[in-house]
């Protein structure tokens, strides 16, 4: 077995360290990142400098941006939850992977090319349930919630304490979000029991660090990856899901189709930071060569049991996808654009029976709950296009899957609900509005929606739009798009790009809904620009590498990045710097901004104007 | 006089042709953009070709893109509406430019290098009024107008008649706008008329091709080019108008405050087929050397009547940034971010004095109505942060500029008003609320919002989230940001990400408002991408080049544009195909969607899938 050349995404971001804040009720150490900055320098006034606090941010890299960690992609990232998993007793380890398909190719010797370690899948103990939200319902708070709670804060508790005024944020409309100002970990408990918000986190993924999805937490965004028939490769992928949780992915869907997808999960799970979907449906038929029809309940339970003790976190099941519902498709612009939706319709078409995952529904429920793999019911009839939005289809697949919530909770099994794809954005609300009623308020996960048909080629922003409408309306977690959304493969700047932008809405949706905390970072950096703190501005800036490259490209000058003004508008005319020195100039003068223009301004004025208007002399 | 290598983008844009529609009042000839479409053809069934029509799209990019102008940037465009001006009989060419600013720089001999034509100035006789409002309210309707309104409607007329399905769209929720099915040269007049619209058409800068900023109208986009201290030339920024002219904008704000101020504006207006913007104040304070506070009414005055002269269709105007407001500036966290703002804010302090722009109000009126060039009420005190968003001194401002419209529609000058800056979502609505209410329906015009602080070097798509909601909500013209907004001056690539980003906010706009006809290049698009006619595809997005490259990049080979599978999924699991197959599969059985599900579908369904389930035999 020999090294693969693997090239791993490790630099920490500049100026951030990481900090691990520890729990009260649990061994938990939970990582955020830490940015310094720099100190206000008032000119003019020699040695006033004022110390700016650092600002905490969630953190999604994981170990990769620790220098500390030592990491062996062949053997996987430290199990942070094992302990935590088997010490609630009620798991066992298998002897083997259950999965026949499995145990040939673990036969053949040829699986897994470059790990080092094969972990011996976990199972819930006979009888028992392993589900968070089982445990949440018994009233028991897990580390993973716990975990969740500080994660959640960002460490606001102690800027709340110090009532620092960066801390100044709107109220935000929440519209009907019921986001309290710090998280507790009974508050996490409550709302996983209530179904409200899930916790993915299969007890074979012991290498995720706890997250959670809700309308009551942070808006959440996922990415995709996978290998494809036609390009990419292993080594590529691990990086593409490392790339990605470093941009801020905060899960990963593996859609991987090609060869070798048992092994290229394998790679990506055991050195995932995060948690992992799957669309189970996508490896049951490269099973059976490709053609749907040949698809079967077996072998898709195979499939689902094979992932489930591989570690995958979560599932899209399209089992929303009824015989009766098809019919609905045959009119529309662009019929069935899931692919996940088109492989159940052409099956139930083809052999004229119902969805065989909606008849095997209970079964599904009891595989998954013996790994506490969450639901995300597949949204196969989603609106491919403009025209399609919001149709019969649509909508009649979204109640079914509220009845398929039910019946998941009454197994304890978590779920959330995908949704939208193309919508325009006076029909966005009335998705989010549907989905509640309908699915309990189950969390909603949704691809975009894209907002327009038109501009292929640039739909991370045709579906930012839209994604960052629906976050604010409730939807607990984005779907990425990336620039190369209908078009082909996404490259590693096209995954920073789809991140990046997701990033955005989804912060842009805390900010809307009025998410305690939120405003922070804004703030320091909005302080940052205005002080002409080039760095700080860049180090907190999503991406800081563009940033500073990006002034780079006009003012390359090291000196330019403490200089008073900027390439836009140059020395003579920057906003900013004359704002700072009618301030300024208030201030050295005592003046409150009242007194500013009070009677005996006009000589201050007069003065003001003979030594040239000018602060830095 | 040498002629400057200037590289001008002309090609002609993939399958399209530059058609001209001829109007019934006027002899205006208006320019489209005709894309033509490829056969639909059913694979496995021989011959079966079925034509699409033409998608006809507005057309921004000018004479640049007719193979069949010459053009010579340094004589400038064909001066299309200057028999329509001087038909009027009410204005008189002036001996020679009235500003003696002007006239010094001819006479110093080296103005305006590179340009072998200078046209004489226009200006209104005494006495006599020649502004679009003007004309409006007097009953008339001008060439401009039915100009307009054969452009809007983009050829819809003849697909109505046709009654094509391509014409199905959402009916919208137009939040209160007002747009007719189809736009008549009375609807303009009347729009002109009321103040709810403006045509942005100087006298002096005939080269421009009539168009209009009104909530009931499509939703505009303006793109700034200008050179600066730092960087840039005359002849990049004559390619940067065209460019922005060329992706999508409607109109371009010169902003230049480096050295040939005068001069790159000649260029740039001479060769703009778009209305063109400027803020005055930067050039008045190039003629103080920089100094803020010696400025005075009489060098704007000249400011004003040089760019009036010059050919510029809308100014920018800081009128309502009042002494009393500026102290409600103070304690923000980024100030005044407006240079504009600034400025005059800075003049006001030293000065002790209100605003000249303000005191001076009605004298600007009487300058702008003898040339017709509109006011865009400048927003000084807009918000530079999410946390200044919707502030007391942002609203205040507002409520002047409400003053002052009513002062400009005495003189009857065009207006409209600037709004945004940095807006978190939830308080976007406000900022259009509050403008129809204290603006009388003027148009607004609105910088983003950028929807939060923390992505710079992504700031394109901050601001196009806001951008397409504040649209939406009845924002008239957004103004482009580009990606390098707050870090640097954009060069090529940024100036398209910035209008495309800005292309998808306005179409996204007039999706949600329901614009008759706006969902026909969307439902083209996607009827192309259904039928995997890549082609097609390319040909109908707002960037055709980016997105053939973009599929390029995974397929390369020209036999992948005609493959009925992409990249994204190969051949296997395309979901697009499997679609197509079931629908095939049901039409060639002679079964309409419903009869798919009857009884004897068993029978059909096992043929099926002993044909082996698929079409393509």
């Amino acid at each position: 077995m020999q090294k693969q050349p693997v090239a791993i995404s490790r630099t920490p971001f500049p100026a951030s360290e990481k900090i691990y804040v520890s729990g009260t009720l649990h061994p938990v150490k939970v990582a955020m990142r830490k940015i310094t900055l720099t100190d206000t320098r008032i000119h003019g006034r020699k040695g006033d400098a004022v110390p700016n606090e650092p600002v905490i941010v969630y953190d999604t890299s994981g170990p990769y941006t620790d220098p500390s960690v030592d990491i062996d992609v062949t053997r996987g990232l430290p199990r942070l939850r094992e302990s935590w998993i088997t010490g609630r007793g009620d798991v066992e380890q298998l002897p083997q992977y259950t999965s026949p398909y499995v145990r040939q190719l673990q036969q053949k010797g040829d699986n897994m090319p470059g790990m080092s370690i094969t972990a011996q899948p976990l199972r819930a103990l006979p009888g028992k349930n392993v589900t968070q939200l089982y445990y949440a319902q018994q009233g028991i708070i897990t580390p993973e919630m716990e975990y969740i709670a500080i994660r959640e804060n960002q460490y606001a508790e102690k800027y709340y304490q110090e009532n620092s005024p960066l801390w100044h944020q709107h109220p935000g409309n929440s519209m009907g979000a019921n986001i309290p100002k710090l998280i507790t970990p009974e508050f996490v408990r409550q709302e996983i029991a209530a179904g409200r918000a899930i916790i993915p986190a299969n007890i074979n993924h012991p290498e995720s660090e706890p997250m959670i999805i809700g309308r009551n937490f942070l808006v959440k965004i996922n990415a995709n990856i996978g290998n494809s028939a036609v390009t990419s490769s292993i080594e590529e992928e691990v990086e593409k899901a490392v790339w990605s949780c470093r941009w801020g992915a905060d899960t990963i869907m593996d859609l991987s189709t090609g060869k070798n997808i048992h092994e290229t999960r394998e790679w990506i799970i055991r050195n995932a930071p995060v948690p992992i979907g799957t669309v189970p449906i996508y490896q049951a038929l490269e099973k059976v060569n490709g053609k749907a029809e040949d698809l079967s309940w077996e072998i898709f339970r195979d499939t689902l049991i094979e992932q489930a003790e591989q570690g995958v976190d979560y599932f899209t099941i399209h089992a929303g996808v009824l015989l009766r519902y098809i019919p609905l498709t045959a009119k529309r612009t662009t019929g069935i654009v899931s692919r996940g939706g088109s492989i159940m319709a052409k099956w139930c078409l083809a052999h004229h029976k119902e969805n065989f995952l909606y008849t095997h529904f209970e079964e599904i429920c009891e595989i998954m709950k013996a790994y506490d793999v969450s639901f995300s019911l597949g949204d196969g009839l989603r609106p491919g296009s403009i025209a399609d939005a919001n149709d019969a289809a649509q909508f009649a697949e979204l109640e079914t899957l509220g009845e398929l919530t039910k019946i998941a909770w009454k197994h304890h099994v978590q779920v959330m609900i995908e949704g939208p794809g193309h919508v325009p954005m006076h029909l966005i609300k009335e998705n989010m509005d549907k989905q509640l009623e309908h699915c309990h308020e189950a969390p909603f996960y949704t691809l975009g929606p894209l907002t327009t048909d038109i501009a292929p080629g640039y739909d991370h922003i045709t579906s930012g739009i839209g994604a960052a409408m629906i976050g604010w309306f409730g939807t607990a977690m984005l779907c990425y798009v990336t620039p190369k959304e209908h078009l082909g493969l996404p490259n590693k700047e096209d995954v920073r790009q789809g991140v990046i932008t997701y990033k955005i809405a989804a912060h842009a949706a805390d900010l809307a809904k009025g998410h305690p905390g939120a405003q922070h970072r804004d703030n320091a950096l909005s302080k940052a620009r205005f002080e002409f703190r080039w760095e700080d501005q860049f180090n907190l800036s999503l991406d800081p590498e563009t940033a500073r490259s990006y002034h780079d490209e006009t003012l390359p000058a090291e000196g330019a990045k403490i200089a008073h003004f900027c390439s836009m508008c140059g020395p003579n005319f920057c906003s900013m710097k004359i704002t700072q020195e009618v301030r300024d100039f208030a201030a050295r003068e005592g003046l409150d901004e009242a007194a500013v223009l009070e009677a005996g301004m006009q000589d201050k004025a007069r003065s003001f104007a003979e030594q040239g208007g000018e602060i830095y002399q």
